[in-house]
């Protein structure tokens, strides 16, 4: 369960470590052309520069560049005015010139870096992607709704893919109970789980139009507008806004209004005023039955479905611990002013897990399994002493306590396996540790799972331990115990206090506060009343001070027992402690469109070609098959493999259009279709691998198992080419 | 599409019919012990008699058996009056008791039949899926939410499945365009679609305490409720309250209201008054957006969500028709007062299919796939001339034109094999046809798959022909053209009506009015334009009607222009039809826990055990694993063949409890776990199929590659009955 919106503002830490580990500024590198010529060049997000990425190099050499300008300008002045030869004049100003031209194109270089490389690239990429509908916004030919957007065919399918994995990788590896609740929830389940009254967000009004906007986010435009294209700020007033940005989360609304009003930001459309911040809650509201009584809501998460059905999944799994519970399912958060595409949307699928465990025992049977995985972590004491993330063995992190333990260190490794199976750049993906202001406060421990793109590091996957939290809450509001039992194989004693006050002896001694004493004799701890006992023996009076009465009482050794006692117990009781790996599935699948993207020049070079290199897992359709040529008897065969194809549950496509080969090449390579299959013959034909584009000829028949046996994973491409040696390509050529 | 709420009540005719193809009377059969015993006796759903059951023979017995009560009774007091032998007389008295008992037996049947038997089969059934969390009531530990339920672990695994084969039936196999679209709906959407107007029940409320209730349901218990368990009613009452059920579907909230008040029905729970009907709108409603301005809907269906997307699905399929699209996602009713489990819930999975298609040719490329396959019909004419349902083939049943279109038929004939193959009873599916006043006034055709269960025919998935009206309705309100064109491959020569109005004489001649008479001499259709032509030429004037003055104007020759010329067109542009099968997982998956559900004594004869007949592609897990002693040895051997089993993506669950193997396979029946591996050594082990209780012996090392055989449908049991000979049990018997 996350009470903070996913993907809070950057913290003051993590902003400043963030730039440290950017790549150096890009003074180092070319100009970049403008964005339009960008479409024309081969572009992947990994060689962009950074968001957020370390400026001051730039600017430092900008004002370096103004004051060696001023200091030549006065050179010039001194020259004319002392009358110099005119050659000295004029070579002076032909170098303040040079300078002044140095200057230009560092101005240019400041404004167009990070951010349009950026913009190019993703321009590119989201152009891509809805062309070719893997996603689009929703209701779009009534102008959509922000935040709404709907997965097209190979989007859907790309999306599929990555459910059907995270089931094989989890809940069956993983004998997992998954369960399906409604979206539609109670509003006395959403109380309890601190969602009625905490999932807000602040919001400020355009006085005027009533327009609504994220106060947070009119500040972070302002401070990065400001730092991003106004050269005039000081270095100090930089470092304000820097300031401003990396405190963001942490700003009431008091805060947030007073710094709105000092900077003077207004209504973006209007430069309307704005009204004070005020908290919004996130969650779609509606009234379950006819009766209007029944407010409820849209489920913001889909945690609580697990954590209302614990006794009966405790029950199923045999009244034994650990086991874990999982949900694929819708999620809906009501956002103020969406943006970022598909990383910010109101609607979403997320895939949440529930690993219920003795908070005694947090070891893992299977941890040895991934113990030698080694990764980008980021725990919080790098993040604190503004090091870099670094490569750390995940069972080493556990054995040096920088992982809370082998449970949570468990599912930080299965993580990092199913996101680099899909096909994120291990390079691009680091877990970063919660520090200690942004972990709720009865959290063990918690470390995302954050995937770089062009928008930044983005938080995909939080994995938390979460303590006994949720099913406490529940509990309490329910009246119904979520505990678990451990039964001891022989009744262990245990020493137990006894107080027993004398009531009689009170009675006497109180009167009407006998009442009062009685209570808090029966309530003391276990230290106290020790002391109590050995005074009572010592002395046979004691003073005893009664919160309720506000004053001390004398307590004499006739008016209460205390004693040590043994007793026998046959189980212990407890609230299990949850951890919690939570999937924003839109996110992982927005970041993988991003690593996967690239482009290409075309054979003839005039244009540059899109391509998705998906592993086979998560490729929208596994396999195209093209008749080389319009003709009846290559139709024929491929309408065979097609059949050979859908018989071993492979998708595909045909595609008997008279275009060139090339041109069909092009489109199933901006589909990310790993494989293709060009019948030119009626015996055998040629498979085309997308990336390297190798062609080997196979038979006809054996056409879908070689395209199974690669597309299931039981082998590689490299291992297909050793039993098929490589085609060289004739008349299959690509264009 | 569906604006009327699924499942509506039967018409007259429909249960007519319904009553004649019942098995006929239960008098034909021997009295049925009470609930209580049930359980302990072997349960089949098939066996049971039907709801909405023909009683009438019943009745005819009961009024039968009074009026020779009646005679005896008269016969006893005649024998009296009469002086007769004290031996005739106790004759006579011992008869009429003898009939008073048959009449007690017969009412006890009466009151017991149909309605007890089949809620006995529900009752242990649905106390095995909650105890077996196939389902559960949602929010349990607050006391649920009517019309919500969860999917615990089998359940959610079973809906797993069904999804997972309609992918690979349907998606997959015909090459349709699966989109995934938001739940979240903007009002104007649906204000298209006809739902914010239409989407409504009727609804009365509890005048004191305001307790809301379905109107139509009402009316329906208080008839039924007369009908079976009134035995004073006349027969004229009896076939005015079958007439009224049968009307139910088509009463105005006036005609209700006054049934309501006419029959004195009240609140079922306080008996006070109820208000006049009124409609509700069963959509949930939300707000989109901080501003309070945007209303929004769950959607209640996912086909807007391809209407809506129809322009760019169409360019994506390269600008071809027939193409078909499919969603699968959640919808959600608000229903007023939600009963019948998981028939009628709020919020459920719909997986819909929209198939566009040229109006001009709607047939189908592989309807001879499926057109010798044969089942249950049920045409129109057949259920309004009270004939039964019938055996047809599908391609003669499209021959002879009952169903409308080749199209249409392939898509019954897939959905027949999709039902059966889930494990959906063949005899008790039929194909029943919307009668003319079930059906929009723009369908063209439309076919439920109704599943016969203890609660009657459901339909669960509706084949509808909804022509162009929900693309025309979107084209409409968007102002986006939602049309296919046909490009001609040769221009065609049309000829085409041009009326050209001569403003100038039609100003001098008009004025202020001109541009009335323009527009209307403009929009004439062709027979009133030629007939004009004739008139002007042969008159030179002719009155003519301006509907915008009121009023005739005369018009002359010279004012008009009316012509026929031939022009060249080079495509059609026109609104695809869409046919759409539409399918209610929810239902479906009810429909095969009933039909798969059985009991069967255990081999001590002491008590019945449950088992479900799931086919492998449906159930829950394919495979459980039992060491047959608690040893480490076979614990390892069940280790090894669990590894392989996750290996080879098969789901299975090891039970490695002390209890006996017998109670061990009757958990895993109880749960439709079709086989069960009994580890007995260490170099083979024992498989047992769940229905037969065959055993066969296997090596361990073959386990996963024969199970993954079998339960991937590559070969059938019988199959690998060959291939392994029938182990006779020994140690691996079951208790």
């Amino acid at each position: 369960m996350h009470l903070l919106p996913t993907s809070s503002p950057p913290s003051l830490v993590r902003l400043l470590v963030s730039a440290l580990i950017s790549p150096s500024s890009s003074l180092l590198r070319p100009l970049q052309p403008p964005i339009s010529l960008l479409s024309r060049r081969p572009l992947t997000a990994s060689t962009l520069p950074m968001p957020d990425g370390d400026d001051s190099l730039l600017r430092k050499a900008l004002a370096d560049k103004l004051a060696t300008i001023q200091a030549q300008a006065n050179a010039v002045r001194q020259l004319k005015a002392s009358g110099a030869p005119k050659s000295d004049i004029d070579a002076a100003v032909q170098s303040l010139n040079a300078l002044k031209l140095d200057k230009a194109s560092l101005e240019t270089q400041f404004l167009q870096s990070a951010t349009n490389n950026r913009d190019a690239f993703r321009q590119a990429l989201v152009n891509t992607l809805e062309r070719r509908l893997f996603y689009m916004p929703s209701f779009k030919i009534y102008r959509g709704v922000a935040g709404l957007y709907d997965y097209g065919p190979p989007g859907c399918a790309v999306k599929s893919n990555v459910l059907a994995f995270w089931r094989q990788h989890f809940v069956l590896e993983e004998n997992m109970l998954e369960v399906d609740c409604p979206c539609v929830t109670p509003e006395i389940v959403l109380k309890a789980s601190g969602h009625v009254e905490k999932f807000t967000d602040l919001m400020v009004k355009d006085e005027k139009t009533g327009t609504c906007y994220r106060a947070d986010h009119l500040l972070k435009d302002y401070c990065k507008d400001k730092l991003e294209k106004d050269l005039t700020i000081t270095a100090e007033k930089a470092a304000e806004l820097k300031h401003v940005l990396a405190l963001l989360d942490d700003l009431s609304a008091e805060k947030l209004g007073a710094k709105i009003k000092e900077y003077g930001i207004t209504a973006p459309d209007t430069k309307n005023h704005l009204s004070d911040p005020y908290p919004f809650n996130l969650m779609f509201q509606t009234s379950i039955g006819p009766s209007g009584l029944s407010p409820g809501y849209m489920r913001p998460e889909t945690a609580q479905g697990i954590f209302v059905n614990f006794k009966d999944l405790y029950y199923y799994n045999g009244n034994k611990l650990p086991f874990a519970a999982a949900q694929i399912g819708q999620a809906f958060r009501n956002e103020i002013s969406p943006r970022q595409g598909l990383l910010r949307v109101r609607e979403f699928t997320l895939a949440e897990i529930e690993h219920f465990v003795d908070p005694q025992d947090k070891s893992h049977p299977k941890f040895s399994e991934i113990a030698s995985l080694e990764f980008l972590m980021f725990p919080r004491e790098g993040q604190m002493s503004g090091q870099s993330a670094e490569r750390l063995q995940i069972g080493e992190a556990v054995a040096r306590g920088i992982v809370n333990n082998e449970t949570l260190g468990y599912f930080i490794g299965r993580v990092y396996l199913f996101l680099t199976r899909l096909g994120i750049d291990k390079e691009r993906l680091r877990f970063r540790q919660h520090l200690a202001n942004e972990m709720a406060h009865y959290a063990a421990d918690c470390w995302d799972a954050e995937i770089e793109c062009s928008y930044g590091w983005i938080e995909c996957v939080g994995i938390a331990d979460r303590s006994a939290y949720d099913l406490c809450a529940h509990s309490d509001k329910s009246g119904v115990a979520l505990v678990a039992q451990e039964k001891y194989s022989e009744p262990r004693e245990v020493e137990k206090l006894v107080i027993a006050p004398v009531k009689k002896e009170l009675g006497l001694a109180f009167k009407g506060n006998q009442k009062m004493v009685t209570e808090a004799l029966e309530v003391m701890d276990e230290k106290v009343a020790l002391q109590m006992k050995a005074d009572l023996e010592s002395k046979g009076e004691v003073e005893f001070y009664i919160c309720s009465l506000g004053k001390n009482v004398t307590v004499k050794k006739n008016m209460v027992s205390i004693s040590k006692e043994k007793k026998k117990e046959h189980q212990r009781v407890f609230t299990p402690s949850v951890i919690e790996p939570s999937f924003g599935i839109g996110r992982i699948i927005y970041c993988l469109f991003e690593h996967a993207f690239y482009t290409r020049p075309s054979k003839a070079g005039d244009e540059q070609l899109n391509v998705f290199r998906f592993p086979p897992l998560v490729a929208p359709i596994k396999c195209t098959v093209f008749p080389l040529v319009q003709n009846q008897q290559y139709e024929e065969v491929a309408k065979f493999i097609s059949k050979s194809l859908t018989a071993a549950g492979i998708s595909h496509k045909i595609d008997i259009t008279g275009t060139s080969i090339g041109k069909r090449y092009a489109r199933t390579d901006e589909l990310g279709v790993p494989f293709a299959v060009t019948v030119d013959s009626t015996s055998s034909v040629t498979i085309r691998e997308r990336d390297s584009k190798d062609q080997i000829r196979v038979n006809v028949e054996n056409v879908a198992a070689v395209v199974k046996e690669v597309t299931d994973g039981q082998s590689t491409w490299d291992d297909i080419l050793k039993a098929y040696p490589l085609h060289s390509s004739g008349s299959v050529d690509e264009e």
